[in-house]
Formats: structure tokens, sequence, C-alpha cells
């Protein structure tokens, strides 16, 4: 899994069924100051996250396992709210 | 899921029977004002996209997901149009 | 799904026998004037694909939908030949 | 799958029930002598491991079959302990 | 599907049971004559390769499809040993 920043949020109204009533957030990943920013990408929301929140998201076909329904066609889903995040070392 | 702008089409008549019907896209993913632009790749349109339109993609395998049928040998289909995105910073 | 260009071949004798019949190409990521080249990659052959095709490749569990079994070990599949590509802005 | 460290663990209280018991570790990607280091992730705990600990870990959807539930949402799970990794030549 | 050479083995006494009686080996990708060489990785080894040998690796979920039982947590498993790789211009 990676964690994330919550940073944005995105309307499609047209769009597949499946896929209402699901929130859609742009996660920034944690660099763990690393220069080389990865790059944004789109989760479904699946523990009330809001902007700002430092979240968990899982990816691939383990991302549908945290949703009631098995056949929504979502790649990447916030599974946690990340209280705090200890590093060992650098 | 990403977010990318359609900015290309494919043609391809000898193809895996699988795929007949469908529409393939170029996508141009959202670089979110980072320099380093990440590859297009081609998805599977199932949202009614067209040339310029930003769109939400999912893929792998959650990708077919979308699609009726699942044996579809696809990686990637654009699951909705994107009327707006917000980000809270940069 | 990735287009590239089909640039070489690979021969194998001793394989997985789930493998037997199959032929495997070499991969040129098509890339779109980037000048950040993607490595090279290998991919199962399911569309009569030759040296110096443009070629449509899915990858991921995906791949294996084009394939009359299922229990292939491939994670690349060519499923298309390309015709044409177009792209409306670079 | 891939040789890490454990350089760290996250906390979430709020997040998806079927997550609850596990531990989840930050892990830094071996470089093997790469200046370009890869961006640390999280991985779930399936071999006892702490702080310090080079590991083995499994990504994507086989990650879950080290888990005894098949629906935990997790896509990277700690399989092993690493004794030693030998290099023939660098 | 990736080539590689192996480069290297790994040991781990503790480990998820079901990866009993596998090999674990460093696969170096084939760089294909790019500057940027990919990050090493582990597979298990499935074609008796050996150090020095050229392979073909399988990853993600159909890398277990190589393997007699499927609940194996694998995600690159090597599916052949090289005999020739001919490329048409580079």
């Amino acid at each position: 899994m990676i964690v994330g920043e919550v940073v944005g949020s995105l309307w499609a109204t047209r769009k597949d069924k499946k896929l209402n009533g699901l929130t859609f957030l742009v996660i920034k990943p944690n660099s763990y100051g690393n220069p080389v920013q990865h790059d944004y990408f789109v989760a479904a929301d699946n523990a009330g996250a809001g902007i700002g929140d430092t979240v968990l998201v899982t990816r691939g076909g383990a991302a549908r396992k945290s949703l009631a329904a098995a056949d929504v066609p979502v790649d990447a889903v916030i599974v946690g709210i990340v209280d705090s995040l200890e590093l060992a070392h650098r």
C-alpha cells in the first residue's frame, strides 16, 4: 500500500453507473524526503477522508476487496486514515 | 485511477475478436504540474469520450469490471468524463 | 494497453510446458516523442505479428483473457496489429 | 517479489475493519547499489518482522494469498525475513 | 514478461510455509542497451535456472499459473531459460 495526502477531489457526472455513490479523491503520494515526486492519482474513498488527511491507499485488484460490491471498476481505494507514521531512520 | 486527456485514437482491424466493437483512445496522463510526463497509453472507452475530453481511467484487472463481458483482454478502460478536478494546494 | 513496435524474438526450449506453442516477441513501447524510452519487454503473440509491426499489447491478468487457456503464465499478449494511430496534438 | 528493509511503522485507527489485527510496516526497497532510490511503501506483516529487518515482500493480488482471509484489501505483504542475499556480480 | 539475468540468490528460513520448497533468485532485468538500469527483483524459479542464466520471468497474478498450487504468495516466477534473443534493430 502507499501513504499519501488527500489534495483534491474530482467530479464526474457521466460515468459507469457502478461508480455511483463513491467519492473520488486526488492523492499525492508521500515522498519520504525523496526529491522525485511520484504522480498524483485518484482513489475512491472508503474511510471518510477529507482534504489534508494522510491516508493509506490500497491499489490493484485488492482495492475492490474494501468495497461492498466486487464488480466496481476502481483500482485504488482509501482504506484508512493514518494517525501516525514513524520512521526509524531516513 | 488516473486522470488524463484523450489525445488520439487507434485503429486495428486484425485483432482479438473479443475486442470487436470497442473504441480505443490514446490517453495523456495529467501531470499535475510535474515536469516529468508519464507515457501515453491506450484505453478502451466506456464513457462516450472524445478527443480533448478529460477522463477518469481505471487500469488493471478492475478495468474489465466496467465492461459487460468479463473475458475481454483490456487492461485500461475510460470509466468517466471528468467535469471538474479541484486541487487544494499543489 | 500500450502500443509498441515488434523489434525482436526470443527462443526458450527449457520452459513451462504451458508456454508451448506460443511465440514470444520483444516489444519496444511507443514513446510518443518522449525522450525517455521505456524498457523493452516480451509479449506472447495472439495476432500474427511480425518484426516491424506496430502492435497493441494488453498486460497483467487481462492478457490471459486473449488466450484459449486460462492458466498460461504470461503477463503480456499482443492482441492486435495497429493500422493507424492518430494524435490530435502532442 | 522485492527485498527491502523495514524502516518504520504506521498507525491507523479509522480503517477498513478487514484490516484489524494486521501490522503495517514501512519498507525501503533494496537498491542493490543503484543510486536511484525507489519510493518507500507500506506492507502488512505476515512474518513477524521488526524495524531493521531485511524482508521479502510480495505485491499485487498474490499478497493476499499469504493471509488467512482472501478478502483483505492489502496489496503488499511481508512473506519472509531474509537471512542472506548473495549476489554473484554487481 | 521480461528477460533478465540471474545474478544472485536469497535465503529466508522464517517465511510463509506456502513458500517452502521454492528457490528464490535475484533477477537483473535486461536493459537492451538503455543506460537506465531497472531495479533488481526476486523471482521464484520454475525452470531450473542458475546464476548467469538469461531467463524469462512472468510477473503479477499470471506468475502463480506456473506453479502447481494456486495459493502461493509469489508475484514473479522464472518460466523459461532463454536460448537466444534476436533484436532486429536497437
